[in-house]
């Protein structure tokens, strides 16, 4: 069972994906030190030294990452600066960082469940009353939506490649 | 603004995690190639053939990713015969990949929205209404959440690793 695609996508054999959003996002954040950064930044870390130590990565590379997700516009860099010290730069999540929250809690959703012997070591839950939060697709009418009840159309503004 | 930890976790400076499950999804599933299997076998691409027109990817590649999909349990190699032709395998989405669902139409949701000019080629609708289809966080109560709205508990059976 899979997505069904309807309008001009309904004839799979007559064209082939090219500009896949999916893959673009990849492109621009799948790589496991960019999702750790990511995942610190929604959790709150805003200081160079703190994503050093809590992603157990190297200066070199955070130093690198953060560079490109400010340039993403992922993240927002703003100048700090503690008494007697010179001006420092913490990094906070953008609007646009923050629409990445389904993607990385999807990522822990499926990785507790299916790559962790005993359910990982952190559960979503919801603020105040504590009850179990999931990433899910949901319509419109507030339904959740499986698999099967998924359809794929094109883009008004897309013509589909000829394969 | 960032995610709310409660309990033995509330206290950030008391912890730091390890066995991220984001970084293991990484680990299993984060590369382009995988991706973009993936992605087809969602739309109901089975056939190497089919993989390798779709992805733009080269043989190898494919041959490498559908092993290691197979390997991780995210796909199901079952043969098939066509008649005067060898037996060949076609790769069928697990259960356990259709849990991948919500991460890779969070990557299409993130990308159309953001790294896309136009919105991307292809949009989610329910099947039957046509209306839009979102991935989001969704409470017990069938309420969606930001993140503000999230917070995150220790699994009951980890105790946070001091610093």
């Amino acid at each position: 069972m899979a997505v069904a695609f309807e309008g001009v996508l309904a004839d799979r054999s007559a064209w082939i994906l090219e500009n896949c959003s999916m893959a673009m996002t990849m492109d621009a954040i799948g790589t496991r030190s960019a999702v750790t950064i990511l995942r610190e930044a929604l959790y709150g870390t805003t200081r160079f030294d703190d994503f050093v130590r809590r992603t157990k990565t190297t200066d070199a590379i955070v130093s690198a990452r953060l560079k490109q997700l400010t340039e993403l516009g992922l993240l927002s860099r703003q100048p700090y600066q503690e008494p007697g010290q010179r001006t420092r730069y913490e990094y906070v999540l953008t609007d646009k960082g923050r629409d990445l929250l389904p993607v990385l809690f999807a990522m822990m959703q499926f990785g507790n469940k299916h790559l962790q012997p005993d359910g990982g070591p952190l559960r979503l839950v919801e603020r105040g009353t504590g009850d179990p939060v999931r990433i899910v697709a949901l319509s419109a009418s507030g339904k959740e939506l499986q698999l099967e009840d998924i359809a794929i159309e094109a883009n008004g503004t897309w013509a589909p490649n000829r394969p």
